[in-house]
Parts: C-alpha cells; sequence; structure tokens
C-alpha cells in the first residue's frame, strides 16, 4: 500500500525562498512566516499522511454504494470526514465572519495539495464544499450567507455543483433543466444532473446543491441560466432542518477511478430553489465556482502524481534487478536497486521535475488570485485568469503522464490492483476530463484569454520572464535556465503572433494549434518557475544554507527540466505553424 | 457499448498496394491475392465483430474467477474459444505437417490484429498458445512435437510461458525455480512463477505450460536456465490425458484491465517437466517465444488503439456539442456534431495516423518474418530483429496515447465504464509492460540490436530510408514525404552516431537516451510507413483506382502524421544529445 509523505520541505522552499511571501504586501501573507507556516504543513501532512492515505485503497476497493436512496460512502471516510472538519481544515481560508480561519488562498492550495495527495476521493467532498462555499459568499444575499456559509465552513454541510445534463456539459444553453417562479420568491426546480460530485452521501447533516437551470424570460442559449440554491434539506428561517426538498440520486456511477467519491445522477422534481445572484447571470455566478475549482484540478494534476512519484522513487531505491552497467552498485546483494538504470532515473526525473515545478506554479497561482482578492490587482487578475487554463489544462495531462509513468517502474507489479499505482493513474485520469475538458481549457486559452484586455495579460506574462532574464543575465550560474527560458518564451511569441496574424480570418487556425498552445505555455510556464527556484537555491546555497544537498537536488532537477522537457516548445511551435490545413482536411465521414 | 468493424480495406491497402504481397517471391506468397486475403479477412472481421467483441465488456466487468483451484472465465468466453478453433483460426499459420493451414506468419498477424481489436482478452489465450507452439516447433525433438503440437494448434490445449517470479522479473538471473532430474530423464520442478496469463482456465483440456527453472550444473545466472514443458496433465503415450500433474493455481490477480484474461501465481511443487531444447539453453528458447510475443503485444497496442479510435470517431459524429467557430454545420439541430471542432479532429488525426502508420509496420515486420523464416534471408532476420523493440515499445506507448486521446473525445463519459472507452485504455496499458517493459525494449534496441552484426542492421535500415528518399525526388507531390523523412532520418542517425562517439566510454550516455531513442526510431518507421503508403495511394490514383475519397484520405492523414507527429524526432535527439548528465545528476536518496 502506499504511503504518502506531505512535501513540507518542498512546500516551505517554494512557499518562502522562491515566492518569499512573508515579506509580501498581500495583506495576511505578513502573518505567514516559516515558522507558522510549517506548523500548518506539518499538521495537515499529519492528518495527511496518517489518516487519509491509508484511506485511499480502501475507497477504490469499496467504492459508494446507493442504497434505498442512501448513498453508503467506503468504511472509515465518515471518521476522516470529520476529522477534517474538526481539525478546522474545511474553514482554513474562509471568511472569519462566517467561522473560516481567514488565511489566505495560498494556504489553503498548499494544504490542498496535502489532501488530495493522500486521499483525492475523499478530499473531494470538501473542495467542492468550498465552491459552493465561495459562490454563496460572493453573490448570495446576507441571509443567504447566514443561512448557509456558517455551516458549509464548518463541514457539517457540504456542497455540489450541477451543471451537466445527458446531452450537454461544454454546451450549456442546451440545458433543459427548469426552474418555474413561485409566489413566495422561491422558484420549483424540474430535470435531471449527471456526474455530480459528492452528490449524495452519508457524511453530512445536509448537501447545499448549487444548481443551474433555465428560470423564464432569459432567452435562448446560456443567456437564460441561472443560478439556484437547493438543499437536500429545507433550512427553516431558525436555522433547523425542515422537510425534505424534492431532490433525489438516481445512480452512482461506475467510474474509471475516484470510486470513493459519489458521482450521482441527481433528479430534481419540483424542487425548492432559489435564486443565487442575479436572474438569468447563472453563468456568472458559476464561474466563480468554476474558476476556482479548475485550480482545485490543477493541483489534483500534480498532487496525485506526487503521490505516485514517492511511490516509484521508494520501489526504485529498495526493488533489486540488474546490475549497473558501470559496474555494480550493491555487490553483495543478488543485484542492484532499479535506480542504478538511467532510464528508469529518465522516468523519475521527468516525473520529479513536473511535480515540483507545477506546485511552484500553483503556489504562484494561488498567490495571484490573493493578490487580485485581498489588494484588488487587476494585472494579479488578469494573469491569473490567463493561467487559469494552463494550470488545469497542462498539469493534469502531465499529472495523468506522471502517474503513468510512476506505475512503470513497477514493471508487472504496478498493472496489479494491491500495489496501488494503478489508482493513482485511474484517479489522476479524471482531472484531464471534468471541470471543462483539457480541450476546452485550450480552447479558452486561445479563443479568450490571449485576447483578453487587449492582450495585457499575456503582454504582462512575456515581460515577466523578459524581466527574469535580464535580472540574472549577470550571474553565469543561471545560463543553463535563462538560455533555455529565452528559446521557449520565443517560440511562444511566435505562436501567439502566428494566432494573431491568422486567427481572425481563419479561427480554425488557432482551434488547430489550441493545445499545442496551451503545453508551449504550460513549459514556458514551468520555465520560469525553474528558473525562479534555481535563483532562490543559488541565493540559498549562498547565504550559507546548512541544507545544501536539498538545494543541489533542486538546481539538477531544474537542469533536467531545462535540458530535457522545456525544449518541447520547439514542437509544440511547429505544430501550430503547421495550420488548420492538416487538422481540418478530412470529410467527417472519412473519419 | 463499442462496435467492432474490421478495418478490411485498410488492410488489403497495406497488404497489395503498399507491400504488393501477391507479387513478393517469399514462398506461399503468391497464393495471397486480394481476393484471397478479401475473403479471410472478411471472415475473421465477421467473428471479430458479432461474437468476440460483445463479449469484451463483459469480460471486464465478470473477470475470472478462482473456485476450488479451478479458474472460471466470463459468461461466453469458452463459446467463443471454440468458434475460434472451429474456425482453424488458431491453426491459421502453423506447420501442416500438424494441422496448421501454413498461411504467412503475415497473414496471422493481420487475422490477429482483428482478434485483439475486438477483445484482448480472449485473443490472449490462443495467442500465448501460438507462443507455446513456435517454442516447440523449433526446440522440441520429434516425439514432443508429435504429442503436443496437433493440440495446440486446434486450440484443443493451450499454452503459457513462465518466467517471472515474485522477485525478480527482467532479471531472469535471480530465478529460484529449479529442476531437478529423474531417472527417467524427466524433471521435477519446484518454485513459483506470478503473472502467467492464461495459466488456468475452463476453456481447454490441457494446458502445456514452458517454464524456465534452473537445472543443476548450469552455472549461475541465465547460464542455469533451462526450459521445461510442464503439462497440466501428464499426456499418456498413446496421446490421452494420464494423471495430474503438480501444478496448481495459487491466486487470479486483481488486475488494472484485461480482466478477461486469467493472470495467475503459479505453483509448481515437484511437478514433472521434459527439457525442451538444449540443457542449459532455456533463454534462446524463451526468445524464440519472446520475439514472437513482443511482435503481438506490438500489434496489441494498435490494434486496441484502432477498436477506441473507431469508437470516438463515431461519437465524434454524432455527439452534439457547440457551434463550428466558421458558421453552424448543422444549422436545423440544436448543436454541431463534435467532429467540427479542430482540436477533437486533432485528438482523431492523432490516433488515426497512428493506427493506421502501426499497421503498415507491423505487416512490413510481419513480411520480414517470413523472408527470415521462409527464404532464410539473414538481412531480414537482422532488421526484423532490430525492429521488434520498436514495434513492441513505440507501438504500445503511442497505442496507450491513443486509447485515452479516444476517451478524451467522449467528456465524462469517457470515464464512465458503461461506454467502454476506460477499458481500452486500462486494457492497452498492460502492453506497455509485459513481454519486457518498454524501458527494457529501449535498452534492448540500444545496448543490443544497434550494434548487432557490426551495425548492419542499422546501415541497412538507413539505406532503405535513403533509397526510398532518392525513388521519388522526381514525384514533387511527393515532398511533403520525403523531406520531412529526411529530416528525421537525419535526427536518427545523428543520434545513434552520438551514441557511438560516447557509449564505449560511458555507457550512460546510451542508456540514459534509450526512451528517446526508441521513439526517435518509431517515428522514423512510422514516416518511411507513411512515405510507401503515400506513394502507393498516388500510384493507385493514377491507375484511376475507383476508391478516390480512400485514396486521398490515406494521403492527407499521412501528410498529417508528416507535418504534426513526425517532427517529434528533432526533441529526442535534443533530449539524447543533453547526455547524461541531467539524468544521472541526483544520488538516489534525493529521489
Amino acid at each position: 500500500m502506499p504511503a504518502y509523505t506531505a512535501p513540507v520541505k518542498d512546500m516551505q522552499f517554494v512557499l518562502h525562498d522562491t515566492l518569499g511571501i512573508a515579506g509580501s504586501d498581500i495583506p495576511g501573507y505578513a502573518d505567514l512566516d516559516p515558522a507558522f507556516t510549517e506548523a500548518v504543513l506539518t499538521e495537515a501532512g499529519r492528518l495527511a499522511s496518517e489518516v487519509l492515505a491509508p484511506l485511499n485503497p480502501v475507497g477504490d476497493r469499496e467504492g459508494c454504494r446507493l442504497e434505498n436512496g442512501v448513498v453508503r460512502t467506503p468504511t472509515g471516510f465518515a471518521e476522516a470526514y470529520k476529522q477534517l472538519c474538526e481539525g478546522g481544515w474545511t474553514a482554513l481560508d474562509c471568511d472569519p465572519a462566517y467561522g473560516g480561519q481567514g488565511l489566505p488562498y495560498l494556504m489553503g492550495t498548499a494544504v490542498g495539495e496535502m489532501l488530495v495527495g493522500a486521499n483525492m476521493s475523499l478530499n473531494m467532498y470538501q473542495g467542492l464544499t468550498h465552491g459552493a462555499y465561495s459562490a454563496i459568499h460572493v453573490h448570495g444575499t446576507d441571509a443567504q450567507k447566514s443561512r448557509y456559509l456558517p455551516r458549509l465552513v464548518s463541514g457539517a454541510w457540504t456542497g455540489t455543483m450541477n451543471l451537466t445534463e445527458p446531452h450537454c456539459g461544454t454546451d450549456l444553453g442546451m440545458m433543459r433543466t427548469r426552474a418555474e417562479p413561485q409566489a413566495d420568491g422561491s422558484y420549483r426546480i424540474t430535470g435531471q444532473k449527471i456526474f455530480i460530485s459528492a452528490g449524495e452521501h452519508d457524511m453530512a447533516e445536509n448537501i447545499i446543491h448549487l444548481v443551474l437551470a433555465k428560470a423564464p424570460g432569459g432567452g435562448e442559449g446560456t443567456k437564460g441560466v441561472s443560478l439556484f440554491i437547493v438543499p437536500k434539506w429545507l433550512v427553516n428561517d431558525d436555522g433547523t432542518l425542515g422537510p425534505r426538498n424534492g431532490v433525489t440520486v438516481g445512480k452512482v456511477e461506475h467510474k474509471m477511478g475516484i470510486h470513493g467519491n459519489a458521482t450521482c445522477v441527481m433528479n430534481y422534481d419540483g424542487a425548492t430553489g432559489y435564486l443565487l445572484g442575479g436572474l438569468h447571470k447563472g453563468m456568472r455566478a458559476m464561474f466563480t465556482m468554476m474558476n476556482e475549482a479548475r485550480i482545485g484540478v490543477g493541483v489534483q494534476g500534480y498532487a496525485v502524481a506526487e503521490a505516485a512519484y514517492q511511490s516509484a522513487a521508494t520501489y526504485a531505491r529498495d526493488r533489486l534487478q540488474g546490475r549497473a552497467v558501470t559496474g555494480a552498485a550493491n555487490p553483495a546483494g543478488p543485484a542492484d536497486p532499479l535506480i542504478v538504470h538511467p532510464d528508469i532515473r529518465r522516468s523519475l526525473m521527468d516525473q520529479k521535475s513536473f511535480v515540483e515545478g507545477a506546485r511552484a506554479l500553483t503556489f504562484w497561482g494561488a498567490s495571484l488570485i490573493d493578490r487580485a482578492s485581498r489588494l484588488g490587482d487587476a494585472q494579479a487578475e488578469g494573469l491569473i485568469s490567463l493561467l487559469t487554463p494552463v494550470i488545469k489544462g497542462f498539469q493534469t495531462d502531465k499529472g495523468f503522464d506522471a502517474c503513468v509513468a510512476a506505475q512503470q517502474v513497477f514493471g508487472g507489479h504496478g498493472y496489479i490492483e494491491e500495489w496501488g499505482m494503478s489508482q493513482f493513474a485511474r484517479d489522476a485520469r479524471i482531472a484531464m476530463i471534468y471541470e471543462g475538458a483539457n480541450g476546452v481549457q485550450a480552447l479558452d486559452l486561445v479563443g479568450r484569454k490571449l485576447a483578453a484586455d487587449g492582450g495585457k495579460p499575456i503582454m504582462a506574462f512575456f515581460d515577466l520572464v523578459k524581466t527574469f532574464n535580464r535580472e540574472n543575465a549577470a550571474d553565469p550560474r543561471m545560463a543553463g535556465f535563462t538560455e533555455p527560458l529565452k528559446a521557449s518564451s520565443k517560440d511562444l511569441q511566435a505562436a501567439a503572433m502566428y494566432f494573431m496574424e491568422n486567427g481572425m480570418k481563419s479561427p480554425n487556425t488557432a482551434l488547430a494549434g489550441s493545445t499545442d498552445f496551451l503545453h508551449l505555455m504550460g513549459h514556458v510556464c514551468l520555465g520560469l518557475m525553474w528558473g525562479r527556484m534555481a535563483r532562490a537555491a543559488l541565493a540559498a546555497l549562498d547565504a550559507g544554507h546548512p541544507d545544501r544537498d536539498f538545494l543541489e537536488s533542486k538546481l539538477a532537477t531544474g537542469r533536467y527540466y531545462m535540458a530535457r522537457q522545456l525544449p518541447a516548445t520547439a514542437l509544440h511551435l511547429t505544430r501550430i505553424l503547421s495550420g488548420e490545413g492538416p487538422v481540418m482536411a478530412l470529410k467527417a465521414e472519412a473519419f
């Protein structure tokens, strides 16, 4: 069974050496000194390793069962969820006005990585709750906030997001779920929603469903869509639970992975719902949840890969098989450990350099969210809006690849469920799909985010890269980072330029290259983060930091990324420049 | 549930237009005229589509159960296997002296692709039998051949290969299974073998296990290993079944996929075994099975991808979601089909261009096997020996990626087991692992095959590419194929040169680039095949072939591969040229 060790040291390096958060001007960051964040991360890590991780294979094996309308979660999940709540982990970055601890989003993200890495399925119950919390926090009335938020923050209630219907996922304009206005100001919601994570379960007193539906008068397509709060149990004015609402679970899906999370078909039969946000402004309100959820899924991408990598590295050090070609490394034993073999190291370095780079990118992104929300910084807002599809799409594609690579290190044992490596790959697979399949992320990036605000965010991103390269031009030790970063950034600019020149008259040109652009940009982002981490590691070494092994390894891992991963940008550019022709040539019936 | 349509037309194009098999000088090929091969493929395709494919999800869902020492295969498997045998499909390319039909290996490969695409798990029962047939056919005594071959050919008995033990897979020198010689010339075999595909089941009268074990006097490591025939039921001199042998199934593994195939732990407790081939020459005999099995696994790589691709293409044509950015393609409907979206097409083209290229490479490889075995052509023997790790490693890596891409086309539905796309990905995953994990294939290619016979095979391969480019230089319509092929072949030569220059003094330099070399060479192989197919398609068009749509699509698919897949060779070369430094930098404890 895989063990999980919280990567506290690496997180501390990103938070403090790389991002220098304690010196930031973002309100609340001054409290985040190294001792404090280490205490929080260590405590969360303990819960992750000792309570959540041992339940991960249990959740996979047992799954969720629908019995007489009630969903039974796997053995131990309810108790572990209770510990999550009691430890205050669900309230970490929530508003103190509603019982939250008021820590920055960044801290919630770091802790979230650990909870996901230890048990992705279990953490989803609280992850979706946080999304519902945010949507109500931003768009709710005072009455709605005081009614729902305290118990979403404490975890006594959980939340869901209901978008997809059997015939539409991405294209929500085709939605059929209806909301009929009632005399008392509420609505009657009728329709069927599918793929509802944590839609029904036995771990909380109530479930607050946020449901997209069409109310009369809004016009065609997504313009007619509104968002509604539909509690499983109606809530009385005094806060006690009233009668059961007209929402029932129709089915628990049989999925490739995340068996421990109940993915439900939800049937709304004239259920009572309350408008959240403006009438026919449902898409906007839903995107508050969606953007947060996309960052959360980007975390899943590398967090599960971190867990898989840890198991692979341990196995590679322990498993004796073959001899090093340069001479026996373990002459007293029957064979050398796998880790002597260059191809095993190549795979582990692929995984490690991705995971650590993605962690840095995600933490930086989370700090941009804090900067935007706590300082009202429009540039930070634009930048994280640009980076969100990259964090979601690139990190989940690469995270899945990393899990598959980690599984491969185990040879035949990797294919046997008992070893747990299959579960990592199967669980990680969903992150490429939900909250907008990665093709949709690429479309969002190329079709929307690149041109947003007159292209200011992407120009700001290029400026960041240029500034970084200029600032480090004088240090010859940084040449192995700045030179590849320059080259890859040039590829990204060439791709963006190509889209600008051709996209208007032939939009398919841009769309045919959208996934390659997403990956190209993902690599440049990780290249930038590796540059920053290298600079931080060199600074710490120069300052006489005692943990030289850690810092030297950090530099070596970064050099690996720059030498062997970042050059992928040239391939992505080549594909992009081949244009729409090869992609669009075939008639539909020729496929 | 996924449907499977046998790709008869595409196979015919490869066999006749591209490889021109009916005009070949290989004995037996003259009989393979287009009408004959079409009849065989159509009949096999019918069995695959109608009998095997519907059982594929059944096998996945039910799996194999161990009950009182007997393994129960999924509902319908035994009956379908019986149809496979009765139709003569197990005997297709076997020796007529033992009841086989004597067709070339190439035909067995083409038919095999269909059976695998329709139901990989079910076909494995006969696939492993074929491996046992070949080992006995090549290495057995006349008595052994007449005792075992007729019933392996008819499928009345099945076969297995027993290599792996709990503590050793790749490193067979550590093997613990022992063979003690008996007075009657037989051996008593004792030990445990794991990951034995089709190790026990309820579909055949007897199972002939081929078991690697150490007999006294052979020395250390693999030098002491011999191969033994260990029948589940001992066989009397008159051919009737005698007493049960001392081999039992200990466990059926719980795997990520291929649930319909029984992967067993086999316990040998003083079981009676008969030496196959020379004493202490077991590795050599086992490699007869192994090389064949590796080609068979390479077939699995693209055959399952073909099946997954078919489902994805159908879904993309049927599922209505969103509108084409260039204007509604289906204005009367609520939305356009997915296939209008460039990123969906990109994914489908990735899949299609891989599958068709891999089919051509595999069929060419199978024809080289026939040339080697039927004409004793040493150059063909050297070439297929070089290509075998590429066909196994590259095609299974890319085949898995293609299945994952096909699954992605389904969005959320791809993650739900009922749709069948998850099964394709889970089943295809094993092909990257078994019969030598792909890292071992890369090691075999770079460490052994490149330098084999003084480098003659790789030089012959480069000559083939050069000759092809020279022969097509005059046709401007071929420039889109020959130019990229030249560039990628140059990358491959540069990589080989780099290994030659550095590998002797620093073998880790070559090993650190081995997987990249495998992929680099895989791309060049597929580039060459696409060049050949393009030339064949142009020739057919020039000759007024009536099916212009098929041929134009073939050319367009090839152009896609050359424009968007083949350029990956430059990235692989860049990684290779970065040497061992980045890969080997970290201390083992730093992972």
